[in-house]
């Protein structure tokens, strides 16, 4: 804790982003002055220990954003679009975890390490990329600036702690009755995640693409400033609790070639190489749980294509794909000054 | 049985592909007048019932294929390098289930369904393609035959049972120690699979490829006839026991409307297409195992590419992707009566 830092509030606290939030707070050491965790009803009253306090949770209403600075809020698009205007109101700046405001054009969307120049044009919102975004963009960014990306085919690996922390539980009991020969039940997902593949995450849109399809491919033109960029991603779910997967392929505007592209991603800040075929070496989510860091490898040149390049992308999804990338996004704030001039203090 | 029928070995009868093929047989009543089963010494001995018949399986050897007229080979490329020539100096036509001569000149690699008119230029060896092929090429085919194929990209979720028997064991055991908070212990695959997805099938090439990825390539063109389209495939191993997913993407001569795509599919024999996302419809791996089908679904227009079409395939991979299509292959040989002429009997 910091005196002179600013006034935070979780709101989502119990939530799978919202816990990794509380530990990324202490293991970052973030500078709060004081700290609030909210949730629904059902968790008011229930106590978490950060940086050694006893916080008990309290239900979120529009008293929990008073004399708050920064209010973190990891909840569904629905309940970010009744709170966020609410936050705003009470003078705090919002960091929005939720797709409601991501493509609205005074929302900052924001992977610091590429664009946290936007933050500047904030109106008390700003919002985190969906997670298979954030570390998709992360591989793809350093790429782009030493040579432009024309299309982009991605197909998607995703773990159930995307969803929440009902799916993680989902996942374990559906696995542990088909080791017992029993049936599954799904609750969460419409079909049973244990040992299937299912390729439906958010809802189907008209053509055909679904809503967490639609994201990758706005989401990534909006953060790149890159609006001529063509995307395309089949989006899967896959029995895996932490750790997002991707196949990458990429069209340039002129060859790339691999040793240059791992170079280039190697020297990105967040990014780690790990392209070691022969000693048995690629990202795989199993390793990546729990580190901060994008993972980059299989690295190859796509035969399909003469300025192609594919590759493989890892990353907690709980991490860099939400609650580091939140926490990063206050340190900018931070940094740049950049906190409201209409804010409760200071 | 039939008198007049084929005098049948399977060998690798004691493997995932092989234990499927023995029941296809009984499933589609093939007309065999007798059967074999063969495999290592480590299964000399045993006993396994077909057709209500008790039949001991025996050490393979080159006595294995003395009168036989088809020999069924499942086992590792290494070994059928060794066996296939002697159960064809034995007088036998051999259909080998591994990669060890597909792409041989003089051996027709096929999927009935595509290109049966190839099994006329045997020479006493025909393969099936990698399982991970025959089920992309029976949804690209009959598309590819209204509009020709220029590029595809594939990106593969791939089941355990690929590898063998002993790979879903590993997966049940590791998924047990998981669940149990116990360390997955990982001899089959070099990192453990349960809750993890392993970009790395089969042994990394010089490009940076792996053969699984190059076989989907080379046996996709060499299948269509159509040396001209270009592959590209991220090959992926995932925590689930049988049925191979892949999401495709293509970019055709001409625009590819979903909805002519879907009649193409759905006329092709072989092909379900399951599509109807309002209803949360669309093909599963545990919902494709033990069927014989090959299911097309999210189909939809790839909006990256003016020409492209973007859809997910599910397969059996130890059915239409090893065993049915071997089995239809001695079926095809038979209606055409291209069994060879040096055969033992007949």
């Amino acid at each position: 804790m910091n005196p002179a830092g600013p006034r935070i509030a979780v709101v989502g606290a119990t939530g799978a982003v919202g816990q990794v939030f509380l530990r990324m707070l202490e293991e970052r050491q973030f500078p709060y002055s004081s700290l609030r965790l909210c949730a629904s009803h059902r968790s008011a009253g229930k106590k978490l220990a950060v940086n050694g306090e006893e916080l008990e949770i309290q239900e979120t209403t529009a008293e929990s954003f008073r004399d708050i600075d920064i209010a973190f809020i990891s909840v569904s698009s629905a309940i970010s679009r009744e709170l966020a205007p609410l936050a705003v109101a009470a003078g705090a700046l919002v960091i929005d975890d939720s797709s409601a405001f991501r493509m609205d054009a005074d929302v900052p969307l924001v992977v610091p390490e590429i664009n946290a120049d936007d933050l500047a044009g904030h109106h008390g919102i700003t919002a985190i990329p969906n997670c298979s975004t954030t570390q998709m963009v992360m591989a793809l960014y350093p790429l782009h600036r030493a040579n432009p990306i024309r299309r982009v085919i991605v197909d998607t690996y995703q773990s159930v702690s995307g969803t929440g922390a009902g799916a993680v539980d989902e996942l374990r009991q559906q696995a542990q009755a088909v080791l017992e020969d029993r049936r599954p039940s799904a609750q969460v997902y419409p079909h049973p995640i244990a040992f299937n593949a299912i390729p439906h995450i958010e809802a189907f849109l008209d053509d055909g693409y679904t809503a967490e399809e639609r994201k990758m491919a706005d989401e990534t033109r909006k953060i790149m400033h890159a609006p001529e960029i063509a995307v395309s991603a089949t989006c899967v779910r896959v029995p895996v609790y932490v750790g997002h997967s991707e196949a990458v392929h990429v069209e340039f505007s002129r060859p790339m070639p691999p040793a240059k592209a791992r170079e280039l991603l190697a020297a990105f800040p967040g990014v780690t190489v790990v392209d070691d075929p022969s000693n048995n070496a690629y990202p795989m989510p199993r390793s990546a749980e729990g580190a901060d860091d994008v993972f980059v490898g299989r690295i190859r040149q796509d035969v399909s294509h003469p300025n192609g390049l594919a590759f493989w992308v890892v990353s907690d999804n709980l991490r860099k794909g939400a609650a580091l990338d939140a926490l990063q996004i206050a340190e900018s704030v931070l940094e740049r000054g950049l906190l409201r001039v209409g804010e409760a203090r200071r």
